[in-house]
């Protein structure tokens, strides 16, 4: 794994695969999206209840999921400012929480190419805790609000942000 | 191919794949951009340049961009109202377009159970059309803006949207 | 669902999709696997207990799975004839049943272009039921090899196979 | 990147993304095809003519193909011991070359999970090297079996194989 936690943002590096490549020969949108995942399980672990047991992430917020919960994404948004090419090199992600309300979260992310350190898109997700079984949001718990707080920053589609 | 054009909608009936799955159960929500990728393919044709002939579709928007050109996506939107669930049996996507500008367009989607119909999203997706070389914008062409200016409707995140 | 049954073969049409291209700007070959995967869901339907309720398919065998248990590859073999090229038109995929065991059958597959037929690749699967709890092999049953049997014909990689 | 390569063996440590696993809660099989993609890039460089410089692979492989040829996959085979699990640790994977011929090479491969080190799959790919005009094989070329020789061992799949 490979993060560093600098104030209130995880960076990651994430590696790229010669299949997210398309017909074009740049980074495919889809993939993009597919590697703003990643960055969410690199900075806060696998999913409760999904996969097998590895490496600790900086912020082990998912794995305070109660069984049978899930992290649920609510809203996506990505802007791009140029194509994000393929390299055998990892992009960098920079992670971060734009706003914590009661029940969800916004994240936000830089996504930069990993030679030229180019941002090529930004992007945020609304995340909500849900239950399994009735579908219905939980409340973000206050083990999760410490762990999310440290995170908190600007909006990258704020007002004002570049 | 199973689209259907009423008024200024495009309604496309896209399979899912077993694998669009996750270890949740769900579709997982970068498969969800791919499905919308493919709703962009049944209304407007493969890009020009990339596979072999096919059928024709509803709006062959994609192949009046010139050879060398490419059809870019400059941002994507998704807001979930309910997790997509897998069957084998189409969703329907529901295509338009919510603004024409000089040199890009904003598509919009609903994306619909394919048994119950129930909405589980909505989603719009900017798109620029660039020169492979300069990697330059280029203006929507007279022919272009008459393809797509029948498809022009309200915007599905915009102001009173349901 | 597009599939037909003609004496002991299954012939569905999948459709592709345009990200199933890589930057060869050919079907990906591991694409080309997800292909075979959805020949199989085609063919005997969604493995019990993913995904929700939608069309019955040709041969329901996979919903003869007890819940827990699973179905899952043991061994996968794709030979090329020629490249598979994307078109806006589904593969025609052939499947049939190339041998049945105690507690294992083989899947047999051609592939063609869904305009030329030109049959780009030949492919072969072995499967097993596996218990969940233990991933204990379970024998075949014989409401499963009643299904299985009208299926059973040659190997497409045996002697003698063009 | 994390090759070693030790007598005639690259090891290769390839990360798992979450979304490899489906429904099942394994790495899909699809994706499995993938890795062994990724371990081809690792040990061989990504194709040439495909995405931007980066950094130089343990055998420079494919850099050797001159512009508008193509590798290509002409056969792959895999057999499974064991389901592949996520983990958020890279999983490990051993390649190495089992036969080299006038026109065609075959890798073999081993994945192991990458905390336990099980050996979960097995699996072998026949690649060519093919003309993008005429689609025609190309002889491997001195340059390419200088660089392919040091890697040749015995096959995964052969009598007396493990």
């Amino acid at each position: 794994m490979s993060e560093m936690k600098s104030e209130n943002v995880i960076t990651c590096r994430i590696p790229l695969r010669w299949g997210d490549m398309d017909a074009y020969g740049h980074v495919n949108n889809v993939e993009v999206v597919r590697i703003l995942e990643e960055a969410r399980v690199h900075t806060f672990g696998a999913p409760a209840g999904t996969g097998m047991p590895g490496s600790t992430p900086p912020v082990p917020l998912f794995s305070t999921v109660p069984d049978g919960d899930q992290t649920l994404v609510v809203e996506h948004r990505v802007r791009y400012a140029a194509p994000l090419e393929y390299r055998n090199v990892p992009v960098i992600v920079e992670v971060w929480v734009s706003s914590l309300k009661a029940a969800t979260l916004e994240l936000n992310y830089r996504v930069r190419d990993g030679v030229t350190e180019q941002e090529c898109l930004k992007a945020s997700t609304v995340l909500a805790f849900v239950s399994g079984e009735t579908g219905r949001v939980r409340r973000v718990s206050p083990e999760q609000r410490a762990l999310i707080e440290p995170l908190v920053g600007s909006s990258v589609f704020g007002p004002g942000a570049p």
